[in-house]
């Protein structure tokens, strides 16, 4: 599914707010039109949002400098990628991809870089972010699958699929694995309201690829462990931290509560680029609230009084003692996560 | 409010499939017609399908017999009232309603009543099942609100208020008289998909009497719990065992297993007519299951590819251990179940 790609200089994104009943592309051609994007939605998942941003530094630059002068100086390229950057708080592959930019930045200052050489060093690792998410996604979808030894039913929340990446997914590719591998009974996937990810762009994706999947309410979940032989729940991550505390779609961390009282694995499949590594643990993670209307409607149809109070959190944290394991494209990090974070960080930072 | 009354020999419903956009009310005049609005959620909620059964059997009653001839027999009155008694399966109000008036009618039989007699009798005990449950739920009110000894954060599902009852409500009863004792923080409410009767009658109620509350998402209860400071949840019943297991609807077990984490308590409101004294425990109760479209769809609207599979049940089994206690018009029942419950029955039954 090419839901994301760079065409004649500019990001094409697949509009996920308007799947599974259309297909419409958005042709971004200003970094404002990608963090606006990123900002309504439409495009999601902390690694898409991170290859999206790559990009959008790309079109930031070509906005801020001319063809032919010599490069704008830090600040000037600093300011071009910064609303994008705040586009969104909770998931840190934003700002990991728009820092990884302007990293490359200082070094084609320092290089004396033209304005066609910056344009083409920044594409090129706007292509290397996305390529790398894709490559990891196998990776993971191997060490992931490679956590079970017959055939299992898979529970998983939000959509940590191919629209959330650059590739064939985070949980979803683990699953795409086990289903490859012969090693999959049945997903049953969360609906995940309010803007219903598991609905709409899970169940879209599983049923394309003629994957084995139920779509359940969220708060049938409890019911479908105890009633459907749930072996384990897989989901993907916005933001890790030093102590493996994982923030990700609300309604995560409840899961993570029934799958520890039912004693069944909980597992979290995040790239290296999710971490955080400057956050000791999940209280310092920023956690974004969106509008009251997103839980008062659905597409437009009222589904509740327009004067009754929301709150409407859209992450929540998991705190590393809930987590089975985290599967990453270097291996399955388990407890204790500090030690195994640790040395995850320095195996990247190589 | 009154959503469920009885006025020249029909009963009139608010249609709560509509609210809380549209206040509509619908005149049932034949026994089949109540049938319809309880299958089709016109009218719903344990102790409000229990009532309104009450009154339908009066219908049936005068649709299968002629006035001034005698009435007739018992298995005529069965077979009129039996499409109504299976029209849900899980709530045994239903049930113990249609056998409370086939009971009448069999003593109305061996009395030798007239078709006017007949018709006043069954008429008197569905106002009686009527006034009862509102007594009841005062009852029940008190007995809850005297569980807590100081201002609370109460979280509820779905809607077990006025509008599923003949009266204020058993959970909302419970937190209407804490909010008259002031000890009412203010009250979480789950949106409670896929028919989202927390989003739409639970918030229309509270709303409507100005009682301090917030809408979220099925999915942010945990959220809430650990971060809103919820001092304990309350939730109604459809039917409960002998050995104190709960049906309710759908989501409530999940919410028990979180309060047991969470470590606060979890309390269920609900009248006698709720307990179903023939069954041992929750895997002797009829779960209904509910269209695939009722999920696949928002209000109407699409939410998911409409080929995917859906696994859609209406109700789950909370079991005893769970349940810190059961509020009721004869007071509050605590563990051990069994023996509690079975001193309940021996009071109801005298």
């Amino acid at each position: 599914m090419r839901h994301l790609y760079w065409e004649n200089g500019a990001l094409i994104l697949l509009d996920q707010r308007r799947l599974p009943t259309e297909e419409v592309y958005i042709t971004c051609r200003k970094a404002a039109d990608v963090t606006h994007a990123i900002a309504t939605l439409a495009v999601r998942g902390a690694p898409a949002i991170g290859v999206a941003a790559a990009y959008a530094c790309v079109l930031a630059f070509a906005e801020s400098a001319t063809s032919g002068n010599s490069i704008p100086q830090q600040s000037t390229f600093n300011a071009a990628t910064e609303a994008l950057r705040e586009a969104r708080p909770t998931a840190v592959n934003l700002a990991w991809a728009v820092d990884l930019q302007r990293e490359m930045y200082a070094t084609l200052l320092a290089q004396n870089a033209s304005y066609d050489a910056a344009y083409q060093a920044l594409l090129l690792q706007a292509q290397k972010v996305d390529s790398d998410d894709l490559a990891q996604n196998k990776e993971m979808a191997k060490h992931g699958a490679a956590l079970f030894d017959r055939p299992v039913t898979i529970l998983t929340h939000c959509n940590a699929g191919a629209l959330a990446t650059g590739g064939i997914g985070t949980a979803l590719g683990v699953i795409r694995e086990l289903h490859l591998q012969k090693k999959l009974i049945t997903v049953y996937m969360d609906e995940t309201r309010p803007l219903l990810q598991g609905a709409r762009l899970t169940a879209y994706e599983l049923t394309k690829d003629n994957i084995p999947c139920t779509l359940i309410c969220d708060n049938m979940a409890a019911s479908a462990i105890l009633n459907k032989k749930i072996d384990a729940i897989i989901v993907g991550a916005d933001r890790i931290t030093m102590h493996g505390d994982v923030a990700n779609k609300i309604g995560t961390y409840g899961l993570a509560v029934l799958a520890y009282y039912h004693n069944i694995p909980f597992y979290v499949a995040a790239p290296s680029s999710t971490f955080d590594f400057t956050l000791k643990d999940g209280s310092q993670i920023p956690i974004e609230e969106r509008a009251a209307e997103e839980v008062r409607q659905f597409q437009g149809v009222c589904s509740a009084p327009q004067n009754v109070a929301v709150w409407n959190p859209a992450f929540d944290v998991t705190p590393a003692e809930l987590v089975t394991g985290i599967i990453t494209e270097k291996g399955v990090l388990t407890a204790p996560y500090k030690q195994a974070i640790t040395k995850l960080k320095e195996k990247v930072k190589q």
